[in-house]
């Protein structure tokens, strides 16, 4: 059987990673890109078979470049997870916690663990492209004083141990992927259960616009799950909202909801429709 | 005369301090602190007049920390700026640009100039905390080899070198900062103009529950110029909503629309009513 290739932003051992397996079992293929614009690209062309991209933090709301460029490409949504963010200390095999003096990572992530920096004072933080990146240098560069923090999938990747567990200040560190495919292709993962419907969609900056366009989804008892605005670039008096609606994109209802707010709205992109991830 | 003393996030030199500048003029006092919790508290407490607080980048949407520390500090928001975000290739005094191989930023400013990158393919991006940080190192440590990424204003602060000006790839990148003090005290801005209203408020996670709320502005002919949506923390099924209204809290229109949604909010809160900035 040929095993599902899974494109993702960040080094293998990323949390994107994580969020693949999750999503597509322990089967699945990662694929790993140095942006998340080659990401899409990649799905575009053929040389994945599908997308684990990071949506929204429950510390740092959504990655707003990515709701761009699920704008901009021609995928869809088949599937979300959302996936608890542990951060961990990890250093290369033999290097022990009494001797570690420098810790490499992302600036988030070392900004996520300032209790555990505030608690061992003699530590000093280094920051570095990628949370899984900086296992991989500590460890190809043999670093004796040095860790990194990262996913606990990272440390199994790069032969390197995990010296302390869940060092991160907030258990309520959350992130929100999506799975995404080509428009035509069969969904990886089975459709069945509540539905969630993700779109875009403009407005004139008119007095209750917005609250007309939402009406679409009111009036027939649609629930909202999620709904952010953003200026539209280069068009300053015109809006982009990104929502989510708990709605079956085959139901009657739901089509007719979204032929009202295409009457409604400049413009409407459906991203698609998925299974609701169990919370 | 006092000066007004204006806390600020980050270095010496940082973006929000030429916001700071922009909005207080010349004459203010730059106070950094390392964390934005700890603006916040230094106003709160006295140590500052007013605290520079970025809440959104045209580019990378909210900064979501600092909407939740307005939530959860008693201070009040007088003003706003928007400011253009301007990268420069910045070097030590003497350094040449032939001579430069490493280049020290924030990831993000990095990230914000991959053209100058691909198109300088010998430079070396190195992740450093701080923007204005980054020039302050290459400085101290008298760097040879070595350039920064930064603002104008920390070229200036750390007697550097201006080596490449405007590097960054998109000139749409601009972030909106809040002027707040303490809710007792006199606006430092003059409060004339066109206003806007910045609020939170939350609803239950029933179908329509945002539409009802919205009615309170769309009925009145107020306009909405920014709407997030955020999971309650602790609370999976409650959502709070941040919320800017081109509407001055002085208006009959605008107590009556904030007295109806109270009537259909769980809570509200008003952050406080400012001069809208020109564009």
């Amino acid at each position: 059987m040929k095993r599902v290739r899974a494109g993702f932003q960040g080094e293998l051992g990323a949390f994107s990673q994580a969020a693949a397996k999750q999503l597509l079992g322990e089967g699945v293929k990662p694929i790993p890109y140095e942006r998340f614009d080659l990401v899409f690209r990649a799905l575009v062309n053929g040389d994945v078979d599908a997308a684990v991209i990071p949506i929204e933090n429950t510390l740092h709301g959504s990655v707003i470049e990515n709701y761009d460029h699920f704008l901009n490409f021609d995928v869809k949504i088949v599937g979300e997870t959302k996936l608890r963010i542990v951060h961990n200390l990890i250093a290369p095999a033999g290097v022990k916690w009494s001797a570690i003096r420098r810790v490499f990572s992302h600036p988030v992530a070392l900004n996520q663990c300032l209790d555990f920096f505030a608690a061992n004072g003699h530590l000093e933080k280094t920051t570095f492209y990628d949370t899984a990146g900086s296992v991989k240098m500590v460890v190809e560069q043999g670093l004796t004083d040095a860790a990194a923090i990262a996913s606990s999938m990272a440390a199994e990747i790069y032969g390197a141990r995990i010296l302390k567990k869940g060092i991160e200040d907030d258990r309520q560190n959350f992130t929100r992927f999506f799975l995404a495919q080509r428009p035509g292709d069969k969904p990886l993962l089975p459709q069945a259960g509540e539905k969630k419907t993700s779109l875009v969609f403009t407005t004139r900056n008119t007095p209750g616009a917005l609250f007309r366009a939402l009406s679409a989804f009111a009036l027939r008892d649609l629930s909202l799950e999620k709904i952010e605005s953003r200026p539209l670039r280069g068009k300053p008096w015109e809006y982009l909202f990104y929502v989510d609606v708990l709605a079956d994109l085959t139901d009657e209802k739901t089509k007719r909801a979204l032929g009202h707010l295409e009457e409604l709205a400049d413009f409407l992109k459906v991203f698609g429709c998925y299974p609701k991830a169990k919370s």
